[in-house]
């Protein structure tokens, strides 16, 4: 493999809801080709240990090179994002794993909020905001300088994320049931949703072993459907959202002082991505709060941010020898 | 043991922070003497298979003999308090666990609310609050109509439990540290607390997977320490489940149309037994709310309910035959 050709790179998004893998084969310094797409489940690094992610990552590389009919191989260059390796100890437990796997000649891991920058602009420089199963905020100046807010996992806060969003409007639902709180639709659209005949059902329905952190933020799109049609206490449970989603990156913009109206914004993560409404009212509230963005993207696939920055790294690494 | 002579009787509390086990020799018809005391881990019907629940009772029993110098031995009746064990499929299920183990000639197994009822007045009438690990309002009047209010789970809501009370303080700790929310004496004190140098030690702290929900609710009592020492976001937090929990009393009350003044209340659970201050914060606002209770009785020990139940239930059985 020691050649100064590259051959093929790898990029993976691994988060809380799914790890995505994209094969691709490099175009000169800047673009690439895509060859192989791969998928496998939730990885992150505050919550499972590495070999545990590292078994994840595996698979969603094999099933992209699956998907372009080949042979799992070493190659050139890999970036691995991961969610929960925004410190240098996670991240080098996982660069250890990575040179003993032998995923590639040469391989970097960065947190999962990196390729969506990525993604959206060349230079890797905004703010990203990520809210699927997780959230945070993550910003890069010009120079360099980063900075976050958020990302502290479903017990300590990833408020506005596919999680939270969920269980305010579970919650919201068994407090409406119990006659503590304003009657909401969402009672009955859980109780539809989660196939429970009764209420004390969604006890069973909810604490079941087999169901997942991720499972448990697939209920979000319900909360959001609700929302649209009017219910306002799911209203009130988006628009709250929306606002503590707007809050975080208004952090990170004045931690880097990006100024109104002049920074790129890119999107991710499941609850950005597939709900447009919901997208709205974040814009919405960066509106009201004065931290507009100059420019919104959303990245439905942060693996091809990290394609992008396998590329540069081998590049990188290529030209200072 | 098909005697008409009762022996031993055993009373239970199972709960999501421990297992207490009392061994007693019944006297007379209402009184019993205290043989023994047992104690192993939390259990609940609602998080555990009942052979998990089952195993935890059995441990709490044996220790209970053990501290009496006894081997263990099937008693003439026993009554299991189990929390999650509020309908019939559960109550069943550990039922037929209990008659495979041999515990008892007589067994019955009720929800956890209902012993301390029977803790605080012989007639087991009134609401009796739960806030330890999760938090429940249930209530019964003198016709034996019964009426409930939260004890959904810490997803679900548990609201004013130690859990909750615990969670809230981290969130507004790590809001603190992100910039996002109030400076709070909660971020210093859990740093302490939990031994973690940096802020961002705390996701491994909290995350890690030796850290049981009721590690997360014994945090509560540092939230609670930092509110009566005049931290306004740990006070806020205070003063909100504290309404949180006379809410769900109050819910109950109107369900069984309980006056103002005239019901007994029974309290139990670590963050009402052991933090006076925030006991009389549920108090106060009970009184704010108008609704009052007559009486008020800590619950220290609803295994003494426990076993209460147990001597009447086996006097039940045997004066029907």
């Amino acid at each position: 493999m020691h050649t100064m050709e590259m051959e093929y790179v790898i990029g993976v998004d691994a988060g809380g809801t799914k790890t995505v893998a994209f094969l691709a084969e490099p175009l000169g310094e800047a673009g690439y080709q895509l060859v192989g797409k791969g998928a496998a489940g939730a990885a992150n690094m505050a919550q499972h240990r590495e070999e545990t992610v590292g078994q994840v990552i595996c698979a969603a590389i094999e099933s992209a090179f699956a998907s372009a009919d080949m042979a799992p191989q070493p190659v050139s260059a890999a970036c691995l994002a991961v969610a929960g390796a925004g410190r240098a100890p996670e991240r080098l437990r996982l660069l250890r794993w990575a040179s003993e796997a032998k995923i590639a000649e040469h391989v970097q891991v960065v947190h999962d909020a990196e390729p969506v920058l990525y993604s959206a602009n060349p230079e890797g420089v905004g703010v990203a905001l990520i809210a699927g199963t997780g959230s945070l905020a993550y910003g890069r100046d010009a120079s360099g300088r980063d900075a976050r807010c958020g990302g502290w996992g479903p017990l300590l806060g990833d408020e506005g994320s596919g999680y939270a969003i969920a269980v305010a409007g579970l919650r919201a639902a068994v407090r409406a049931a119990d006659g503590r709180g304003p009657r909401t639709r969402l009672l009955a659209a859980f109780l539809e949703h989660l196939d429970c005949p009764a209420v004390s059902d969604l006890i069973a329905a909810i604490y079941d072993p087999s169901v997942t952190r991720t499972t448990i933020a697939s209920l979000a799109r319900i909360v959001l459907r609700e929302a649209e049609a009017g219910d306002s206490v799911a209203d009130a449970i988006a628009e709250a959202s929306a606002s503590d989603l707007a809050q975080m990156v208004g952090q990170v913009t004045r931690q880097l002082a990006l100024e109104d109206g002049a920074y790129h914004l890119a999107l991710t993560g499941g609850v950005l991505i597939h709900d447009v409404p919901f997208r709205n009212r974040v814009l919405a509230q960066l509106d009201a709060a004065q931290t507009r963005p100059l420019e919104v993207t959303p990245v439905p696939d942060p693996a091809a941010g990290a394609v992008t920055m396998a590329c540069r790294h081998w590049h990188r690494v290529h030209w200072r020898r």
